[in-house]
C-alpha cells in the first residue's frame, strides 16, 4: 500500500478488516511504530469524527500529528499548471506539497468537491496532486469522490455485527436539506462490491451513482422492496450525479422509519454521521436497538489505526530495505 | 468524583486544595497516569488561559489532548429532543457526545450562556447533555453558570497567600463595557461559601447573584464598607441576574483603585483575567504588590491537573475494579 | 542566547550553522532535552512552513508544543501603556504575556507589521513587549522587521550547497501583487552581512532597505549586472521602506527568468516561500535544477531545532546553575 485513497490500495480488504479487529483488542501493541514520526493532517474542509479518530489512532501508534486547517490557518493553494499567480492563491501545490512532505512522514488530506463541475470533481485533482508532489504516503481523509476510511470502518462494523456469512446490505438514499457529495455512497458501494455481501442500492430515479462506483450492485427505485430481509440498512443522502450536484428530489417519504425497519431481518441501522434526525431517519430508529451508528463511528479509530500502521510499515521498509 | 461541574463534585474541597499544592511542588510525579489516554477539549467559545493551562496540566500527566473549536472547526449542534433537523444544525448532541466519548477518555466542555433566556442558561443544557450522552467524565471548562476550575485555582491562591486562618474575602462587582456572564462570580461564591473564609459580596443594587449561588454570604451595596479590613479583593464584572443579561448600571466609581485598596488589610488583588485596565481596576493596583493575578492564573495549571488526576483515577478504578 | 529575535542573539552564527548540519544528521539525539517542557506558539498572523517546521523541530526534541491562533482562538491584545480599555481589546500584554509565561517554557511569537506606520513597525512593539513581560525566552516566528529562523535556514542551505569558500549571493527584489513586509529581506541582509559571502542587493530605485539592515552590502539597480557570476539568487518581493509600505513600482521585467539565470554561475535559486509562480519567478526556473526552494524549506526544521535546543539549554542552565 503506497497510499490510501480507495478500495484499490489495500492488497486484501478482508485481511485489513481482520487486522483492524485485532488492533481493536490490543490498541497499544504497536506504540513503538510511530516513534519520531509525524502525521500531517490537512483539512480543506471541516471535520469532527475524521480528525478526532485519526488523531486518536495516531496517538495509539505513538505517532505525533500536526493539524492544518488550510485556508483558515494558511493560504489558498493554486492547482493549475502554468498559472500566472496574480490572484488570491498565494502558493502552488508544486511547492506546498513537497514542503509539507519535508515536515511529515505521512500526509492526510481532506478536500470536498465543489459540486459544480462533475469532470473536475471526478478527476480528484486535489488529492492526486498531493500524491504526485508530496513525496510521502497520502491518506485520504475524504476526497471529492471517496471516503475510504469511512468505508473501512463500515466494513469492520458489518464484520463485527453480521449474523450470517453473507448478509444483505442495503444502501439507501435519504432526504436532506443541502446538496451533499457522493463520496460516502460511492466509496461504500466500491467497498461493498468487493466484500462478501449481498449488496443493494436504492434511491429515487435520477440519483444513480456513477457506473464505476455502482458496479454490479442491484439497484432499485423501490425502497421497501430493498429493505425486505435486509441485515444492514446504510442510509445516506447524496446529490445527483446525472444532474450534477443538484437536489432533484427531496421526497420526505424516503426518510428511514421504524415502520420500514420492520420489513428487514431485524437490520442494524448505519450512517456515517453527522445525521439530521427526523429528516434522514426518525428518532425512533436512532434511539432503538437497531442503531449502531455510535459503534460504527467508534470503529473509525481502528480503521485509521490499521491504515496508518500499514503506511508506517511501508515507510520503514523503504528506509531500511535490508531489515524487511 | 464522576464529573467536575461544580463545587458539589469533589468530596472534600480542602483536600483537593492540599493535593493541588503538593502537585505544584512535584508536577511530573503522576506522568504515568495519562499513558494511552486522551483528553478531548471542546470549545463552543474562545479560550486562552483555560486551554493553555489545561493542555499543560494534561501534558504533566502524560495525557494527550485534542482540541476542537466547535462551530469553527466542526458543526452546529442540536440540543432539542425531537427536533426536525432541517435548519443549520447538522448534528444532534445524542450522536455527537457519545461519538466523542468513543475517541476520548475525559471530555472538557466550554459553553457560555446566551444571556437572553435565564431559565435556559440556568438549566445548563449544553454541559448537562454532554454529561448525559458522552459516557465519559465531563470536565467543565466554564459552563453557562459556573467556572469551577477557576474557582479551584482561586481557592488554591487564597490558601497560598492567606496570613490568617480565616481571611476576609471580598467579591466586588466592577464596571465593564460588555454584558458578561455570571459564571465566575457564581462559582466563586459557591466555593467561598464552602471554604473557611469570611465572605462578603458587594455590588450596586440590581446585581444580586442568584440566591442558590449567593447562599449565606454577606451582601452589601457599600463597596468601601466591604473593603474595610479585607485580606483578598476579588474583582469581576457581571451582568444582571434579575434583569437578566442586562447592564443596568456601569457606574465607573465602582472601579477598583489604589485609594480603595488602602481601606483593606493590605489585601491581595485577584481577578480571573482577562481584565480591562482602567475600567475594572486601575493600572496602579495591577502594577503594585497587591496584584496576584499572574500567580492566580498560574494556579490554573495545578487546579486542572488535580482535577484531571482524580478523573483519571476514577476511570482507572472503573476499568480495573479489583486493583483499587 | 537569551532570546532569538535577530542575528545579534547567537554568539556565533557560523557555529550555529555547523550545529544545525549535525542535528540534521542525527535529529533525535537530543530527544531527552524537551522532556516535561512546553513550547507556546502564538500566531497573530497565518503560518504554514513556520508552524509545521517548528512543531516538527519541537517534537524531535521531545518538547510539547501548544499553538494559539491569537485573535482567532482568543482575544485582541492591548499594547499601549495606560490605555483605558473600553474598546475592543479585552486583555493587556502586561497580563497576557506573563500568564502565557506561566504555562510555557519557551514562547514563539509571529506578528506581521501593519505597513502603515514605519516608526511603529520598526519599534517592534509586539515582540519586544513579549520579551519584556513574558519572563521566558522568546523565539521570533517572524516579527514586523525580521524573520531570523528563515535567515538561519537560508544560511544552512547556502553552507550545504556552496561550491566555493566565498560564494556570490544576490538578493533580488521581484514583482508581486500585494504590499509585503520587509522582514525577510531585512533579515536575510542582516545575516548575509555577517556571513562569509560576497553579498549584493538589487532592486528598482525606491526599494532601498533600511540602512541598518542593508549595512555594507553592494546595492545596484541593475538586476542583470547583479546576476552575473552569482552562485545564489535569492528572490523576494518587498514594499517600499522609503515610501513606507507602498508598491511604488511593480515592473514585471524584474521577474526572475531562465534567461537571467543563464547570466549566473549556474546559481541556485532560493525563495522563502510561498512564491507566486510566473509573477515572482517563472515556472521554468522553479521546475529546473536551479531551484532549491524545497530543500531550503526543509532546512527550516533544522534551524528551529538548533535554536530551540540552545534556548532549552539556557533554561536548564538557569534552573540548575551548579550542573552546568
Amino acid at each position: 500500500m503506497q497510499h490510501f485513497l480507495s478500495v484499490k490500495d489495500p492488497i486484501d480488504i478482508q485481511g485489513l478488516v481482520k487486522e483492524a479487529l485485532l488492533i481493536k483488542k490490543t490498541p497499544y501493541a504497536d506504540k513503538h511504530l510511530g516513534k519520531n514520526r509525524t502525521l500531517g493532517l490537512l483539512f480543506f474542509n471541516a471535520s469532527l469524527r475524521t480528525r478526532l479518530s485519526t488523531q486518536r489512532a495516531a496517538q495509539n501508534l505513538g505517532l505525533e500529528s500536526i493539524v492544518m486547517n488550510v485556508g483558515q490557518d494558511g493560504w489558498g493553494l493554486e492547482f493549475e499548471d502554468g498559472a500566472i499567480m496574480n490572484g488570491n492563491k498565494a502558493e502552488h501545490i508544486k511547492e506546498a506539497a513537497p514542503v509539507i512532505g519535508q515536515y511529515c512522514d505521512i500526509v492526510g488530506v481532506r478536500s470536498f468537491p465543489g459540486l459544480e463541475n462533475r469532470e473536475e470533481d471526478y478527476s480528484e485533482q486535489v488529492i492526486n496532486q498531493f500524491v504526485k508532489h508530496t513525496g510521502k504516503p497520502i491518506l485520504s481523509l475524504e476526497s471529492a469522490t471517496r471516503h475510504p476510511l469511512q468505508s473501512l470502518a463500515d466494513l469492520i462494523t458489518i464484520e463485527e455485527l453480521k449474523t450470517k456469512p453473507r448478509p444483505k446490505v442495503v444502501l439507501t438514499w435519504a432526504p436532506h436539506v443541502k446538496a451533499l457529495p457522493q463520496a460516502v455512497p460511492n466509496s461504500f458501494a466500491e467497498w461493498m462490491n468487493q466484500a462478501d455481501v449481498d449488496f443493494v442500492i436504492t434511491h429515487p430515479e435520477g440519483y444513480e451513482l456513477a457506473p464505476e462506483f455502482a458496479g454490479n450492485a442491484k439497484v432499485t427505485y423501490n425502497q421497501k422492496e430493498a429493505f425486505e430481509g435486509a441485515d444492514f440498512i446504510y442510509a445516506k443522502n447524496w446529490s445527483s450525479y446525472k444532474d450534477y450536484g443538484k437536489i432533484i428530489n427531496s421526497d420526505p417519504s424516503w426518510m428511514v422509519t421504524m415502520e420500514k425497519m420492520k420489513l428487514t431481518n431485524n437490520a442494524k441501522f448505519m450512517h456515517c454521521l453527522p445525521v439530521r434526525r427526523n429528516v434522514v431517519v426518525e428518532d425512533a430508529v436512532l434511539d432503538s436497538e437497531h442503531s449502531v451508528v455510535v459503534q460504527q463511528a467508534g470503529n473509525r479509530v481502528w480503521a485509521a489505526q490499521t491504515v496508518l500502521k500499514n503506511l508506517l510499515l511501508k515507510v520503514m521498509r523503504e528506509e531500511s530495505p535490508y531489515l524487511f
